[in-house]
């Protein structure tokens, strides 16, 4: 532990004891929530050099308003893949533009809940209906199109919901004992597939989107959500503005989306120097016929599987998510669902995935192995891309 | 990974590819399955010289018949945690006998289903009744006493069951390129509290032991399995056998047992040289006025609470199993449960604890703490007796 954050713990400690019985969730907030009260700061701390500190303020952390709504704005197109996913690819864009030593992470706390809403709406038009889930009444802010004469009858012509989800992340940096907003981070998360009903507790159908399409109503998205975060008092003209677009996958998906594209907008509402992002993601085993991304990666799983099940045949089934960046392996989480019955069998389970991970496995990529049975994680088996050997824990009890 | 990994993983496959469609448990093998067919053994590897590489042994992993059976032979005094906590228990006291680089484990294949359940069974005897489920018909072979007239009606004079569950735990040693026997481990799991009805369907009453006289019946009944074990061929005379007596908690109990005493039995019957093993367990934080083992110890878990929850009030609850040894604190395991929405809740989360346990929690103990969601386990942060820094790991999605 460093000096810096043994001194962030003591104040901590300090707020602490001040704080008692105001310990609860700042979600009101809204706008005005990254007011700067001296002395009423923290941070997390961290243990490693290349993730952000957090802030905590007045002895509580702050959650953002938007995240909470993002996942329940359109429940039809809901993926939690999708929300984890984006949180943190939008994290390592950030990376790029905001020091990890020198900015501090908080929670978007400029988007209010109502705002989010209108963004995320339909413009209201002709073919707008009362109570339509996602047309809010006299919604002139609403980034996604208004309803065509099709919207209700042909997945095809239809004009689709385009943006799902905004996510809001603010990086802050210190002054003194306070913070104050270095620069914002947003993400457009934009429907590969909108899903939608032709008349109410109908079928459901599905408006696909091109890749194309979805990165060029994106794009216009974004130089409207940069001109409206610049009128706003926190972030003015001069504050970098990070916005990226996010993919999300189809709703029965077992992995997240990825990002596609990003810009950087330093200052003024001129966006331009958009930068594509070369990432994709995909499960393993493939199904249905698919082909894998690099079939050298799945067959080097499919081998790992086949040395794991021949250990202990009552296993379920063993998945991974695999992350590819500019066209090689970053990572691997793999699942292993199985049937345990006692801690000694667990032991040598977890010795038996971390031989066979270091034999089949590629190397240079993060892998994740999660143990996991009826009753929850049992152990877990990971080795960092940078690293040679593998670091297991199993899950015991006293 | 070593060289005699690689072979004994080049094994594995060449079985693999021969064994497929094989691949059942060997369930029914009973006191033979120690037979060693030459070539068809392999290990599981170990990446931590401290703990025992497991067999596998034509393909599959041996499973004991004994260890299923304890789960389901009395429900009623049945806690998983005391399931756990006496497998690992019991591989701790072997490690002092059976080092981890000469002997390999193998779940006990010496007890049979049927040799377990009479040997947990009661003596029959003149107030046995037909069905009881604990009193097998012409049952020589029970080690629990035969029920006496108050066994159905007082609490304080009735005869109870003293051994719920016997663990084996085999260690091998390695012949060439075959297995034998190198020295067994048996715990008695013997019940400081034993539940039972007065009549069927009734009230639950409890008969409570002491710790003297579980320690004196668990003494008898290792002389008698000792010889018992003896007699079959495969462990002879001279195979060092351990017995451990192992004092189970109550069925509330969030914590398992410990072991009270064990022995080894070098050669022959004749059983002294008991060694009394100091070891508590207990639960933070203590509830119903009860005092805690350690008082510094529970200080120190109480700040490290508060100091959590002030950054989380959704937080549904902290508690810790803490484990002495010879007076010393030994290790935490402490489960976090909360409530996340977002990936960077628990990644800020996540830094905040292990900061606060390198503040608040004891050093020279190992530290296991989990963060637990509806969803399951989130993150996982983790620092050995030996260690300095805290491992940390968030479960993340692509």
């Amino acid at each position: 532990m460093n000096k810096t954050l043994k001194i962030a713990l003591t104040g901590a400690v300090l707020l602490l004891l001040a704080g008692c019985g105001k310990l609860n969730f700042d979600n009101d907030s809204g706008s005005g929530s990254t007011s700067t009260k001296a002395g009423s700061f923290t941070t997390t701390g961290t243990n490693d050099s290349g993730t952000y500190q957090g802030i905590i303020q007045g002895g509580k952390y702050k959650t953002s308003q938007a995240r909470g709504l993002t996942l329940t704005q359109n429940n039809q197109n809901g993926n939690t893949f999708n929300v984890r996913s984006m949180e943190d690819g939008l994290q390592t864009i950030a990376q790029g533009q905001f020091a990890t030593d020198k900015y501090y992470f908080e929670e978007g706390q400029l988007l209010t809940t109502a705002t989010t809403e209108n963004w995320l709406a339909r413009q209201k038009g002709k073919y707008s209906k009362k109570n339509d889930q996602d047309s809010f009444a006299d919604n002139s802010l609403g980034l996604n199109p208004a309803k065509n004469k099709y919207n209700d009858s042909d997945a095809n012509k239809r004009n689709p919901i385009y943006l799902q989800q905004i996510l809001e992340q603010d990086y802050m940096v210190k002054n003194g004992s306070s913070f104050s907003l270095g620069g914002v981070a947003i993400a457009l998360g934009m429907n590969s597939v909108d899903y939608f009903q032709k008349e109410k507790y109908g079928a459901t159908y599905q408006t696909n989107i091109s890749d194309s399409k979805l990165t060029s109503e994106g794009k216009a998205m974004a130089a409207k959500v940069i001109q409206r975060f610049r009128r706003m008092k926190k972030v003015g003209n001069n504050t970098p503005i990070i916005v990226g677009i996010y993919k999300q996958t189809k709703q029965d998906s077992l992995v997240g989306g990825t990002f596609v594209s990003y810009v950087v907008s330093k200052s003024g509402t001129n966006v331009s120097n958009w930068k594509s992002v070369d990432e994709q993601n995909e499960v393993l085993p493939v199904v249905n016929g698919n082909k894998a991304i690099n079939s050298t990666v799945a067959n080097d799983f499919s081998d790992f599987t086949n040395q794991i099940k021949s250990f202990f045949p009552t296993l379920a089934g063993i998945t991974s998510q695999v992350h590819y960046k500019n066209g090689a392996l970053a990572g691997m989480n793999i699942t292993i669902n199985t049937q345990f019955y006692g801690q000694t069998e667990i032991n040598s389970f977890t010795q038996y995935v971390s031989t066979a991970a270091s034999k089949y496995l590629p190397s240079g990529a993060d892998i994740n192995i999660s143990i996991q049975s009826v009753q929850g994680m049992q152990a877990f088996v990971a080795r960092k891309a940078t690293e040679k050997s593998y670091y297991t824990h199993v899950f015991s009890s006293y």
